[in-house]
């Protein structure tokens, strides 16, 4: 749909000379009927994003010319069970929006594309989360996302960071993919944790054919302990079946030592999509326990069309080392399990 | 003008096998001047909503072929003399959004349509508020809305509710239509009140011709006491004037009995519409006072187009037993009355 | 692109005779690299807004026949280096949305315009903070922004008011313009600051060829000091540069007394404009200190198309009398000066 209505301002615009601008909305609204259960409690919900992130979004491109062009996106989290938005991490330490209404949480940005890459200015995924996201046959959404996100200590730029300035290779490099992202606190200079929120990160990969490796780097300061993430990870599409595997570590500067990593594959079967995965994430703490959680995720997509799907995911996780990690809004009992399943309507615009 | 839009889009798309495809963009923005007076204090004001609820929303429907389709709801208040967003409350029970930000409060929905129906998903209109708001000549907006409704002790689910499943009857049934909804609290299984905010709603109705009539039934569950609504209405257009009744009970389990009705009518009057209706609401508390306000309404909406109107509205309520409903934000001591009007401009988008 | 889609959408949908109406979304991205310098302390930041109000907005225009047409205009401040929205003041007085969520903070506005002018009601730029931006040669954004406004003691509706009634001259009147405004704080009437936020503006001007000058006062009511404003301003195009000066003065009754100046001018360079000012503010307390900020600001804006542009802005500001103001979010002592900068990008759509 959107790109019939981008196609046609463009054609009424002004042609061929501006046939790459266009301002599209689009958005995804998923909705699940969401079980866990654990030994302490159960719980059932109709919630959302059990199979991708619901969210409304602007985003548009203008051809500048001479193999440039700007473009905006604007992205927005929308729970829509109950109506409100997400919240956002607007100095990527502690403050966050908590007021419930729309916020370009997911995404807000403005690019410079030329031949040189891109640089994107603003809210943006980090290089770090990327792997762990598309190396995931769950894309780290719903009961299924692997425990490598879900017990990560990469603190609050695991996901996104505001304040961002990225940089993108161009897309042609013969498979060869990467970004840099410089992101900041904005902290006054005269106060101790001053670097709070500071950081970097790097991504570099390769993707040909059925390949897709990549490696990430990142730091974020913090005065109770730089954040260091390392991970990487990869697919290989065997045509009857997927593969996806990523080793992830994060490690704060004198204090814990989180390392985990995941194994999955998803098998296309006509219509429809089985997904399978096994996740692990263990948390060396300096003293005392060293919690280790530990999921087995399956699931099935039937795509009714491009844009709607239906899904169901089962998934159990079991807790070492005095974890309590529970699925699905449950709760558990240090070193219990938990299970949850998710079925779901996915409706794309 | 958002006809036009999705017509574009859907002719550019894909022809006739998508004719039913389509995203719309839709509002309206309604400003109205009102002033409240009662024995404490009077208001006078620049707010919203005095015929319509302003709101701005996103909504789609995709074909999905084979007689059936996917679409989807996202609609928000809009407090269009401030520019706040409305409220939502998440867990039907007491967690209400209150930043002012922009909350698809209104309705927030993923549906599957075909011929066995409709299944909705999301934060949509309780079963129980429908009567009220359909068989009152204000549709429960501005200083004319139904008493039955303002005096409600139908608690955080007598107009909406979160995290529900609802299903619709087919629209050809020879007049008949229904809907079910079940929606929940979310709550943990292990709280002494785990079903807070579970409840279910039933409406079946009949419109054929001049007459529409509908009967509603719910039941939503509090550690408090349960709370249990039942509503009939019914209207019938005459030609020269559209007459409306509703009877509402609200009951509370152990507690409080709240009984109203409304009769009123509409009458068109060339490119303009008369409103007039006179509502009461009792409340039978278990010891005390049993407060019962009621209101007489009267107010004129002149069509400029289809899309935009003015409209003037003169209510007056008064108050026994203790009530002390006042209108349109003045404040007005026990058994005393309140008068209020609204001038204002609605435009629809 | 807008333009575009407005066109399609009005010929699709019932040609000549609707040629006037028209729906569109609209925005501007703008993201800035911001460095403050102060005796204190410095800031560096990912930041918005830097040439222009980074912002989303939905507005459109109904003929309504006769020489009527409705209108609506929704428009939301987006922080887009974090994804939050702008704030409101819904009383003109210190109720803030402060959820950091989306909402129409910058102007939600309903119209009828016709041969008579036009009425608007809902919130809107007040009449007394128009001569400050529009003979700014920053337009009071980023670090060049007027000292006028920044050092003012114009109150809660120095720029914005909500819950206003405004009045428009027509457009055609041989260069002449004007429009009044009165905007409500909608207490209760039996509280002592039962005026508080109500007031009202004023202005007129003048635009014909390269001249452009306005004049404009305001008063609003508080408990603790009505607040007057008084401004004029003016703009002359020689072709080789735009010069610009505006004169403002805020008093509180029985209270402060704040008085400035800016002087500037804008100098069209091929696809550049140079940018220069000089502005003064001095708040004449009634005892005590009378502190003075005085700011000088350079800057350059190259538009790389119309929609999108590069920019750099540097900025000092001197203080006397005990003023702190300071630059880009850095803190400086009483007295002290800061220097900032800006370097950003703004993308318009």
């Amino acid at each position: 749909m959107k790109k019939s209505l981008i196609a046609l301002a463009v054609l009424a615009a002004s042609g061929a000379a501006m046939a790459q601008s266009s301002v599209t909305l689009f958005g995804i609204v998923d909705a699940t009927y969401a079980y866990g259960s654990g030994s302490v409690a159960n719980r059932s919900q109709l919630t959302n994003s059990g199979l991708a992130s619901s969210r409304l979004g602007f985003r548009g491109v203008e051809d500048l010319g001479g193999g440039m062009s700007a473009s905006f996106h604007l992205e927005a989290a929308v729970n829509n069970d109950d109506g409100t938005g997400g919240s956002t991490i607007t100095n990527n330490q502690a403050a966050t929006s908590s007021g419930g209404g729309l916020v370009f949480n997911r995404r807000s940005t403005v690019s410079l594309i030329g031949g040189f890459g891109e640089v994107r200015l603003g809210r943006d995924l980090t290089s770090q989360f990327l792997n762990l996201s598309n190396f995931d046959p769950f894309g780290t959404n719903g009961v299924g996302t692997t425990q490598t996100l879900n017990s990560s200590i990469g603190g609050p730029v695991r996901v996104r960071a505001s304040n961002s300035i990225g940089y993108f290779l161009p897309g042609k490099l013969g498979g060869f993919y990467g970004q840099a992202q410089y992101y900041m606190g904005e902290n006054l200079s005269n106060v101790a944790n001053k670097k709070d929120g500071n950081g970097m990160g790097l991504r570099v990969g390769y993707a040909n054919g059925p390949i897709d490796a990549a490696l990430a780097l990142s730091e974020t300061k913090y005065l109770t302990g730089n954040i260091k993430a390392m991970n990487f990870g990869g697919a290989y599409d065997l045509g009857v079946a997927k593969l996806m595997a990523h080793y992830n570590q994060d490690k704060i500067s004198n204090g814990a030592k989180g390392t985990g990593y995941l194994l999955g594959a998803t098998v296309p079967m006509g219509a429809g999509l089985i997904r399978a995965a096994y996740s692990t994430y263990k948390i060396d703490n300096v003293t005392g326990n060293d919690p280790r959680s530990t999921k087995l995720a399956l699931g099935y997509v039937h795509n009714l069309s491009k844009r709607t799907a239906l899904y169901a995911t089962y998934a159990r996780v079991s807790n070492k080392g005095g974890a309590t990690q529970a699925l699905n809004g449950a709760s558990t009992a240090a070193n219990n399990s938990s299970n949850g399943y998710d079925f779901g309507v996915r409706h794309s615009f």
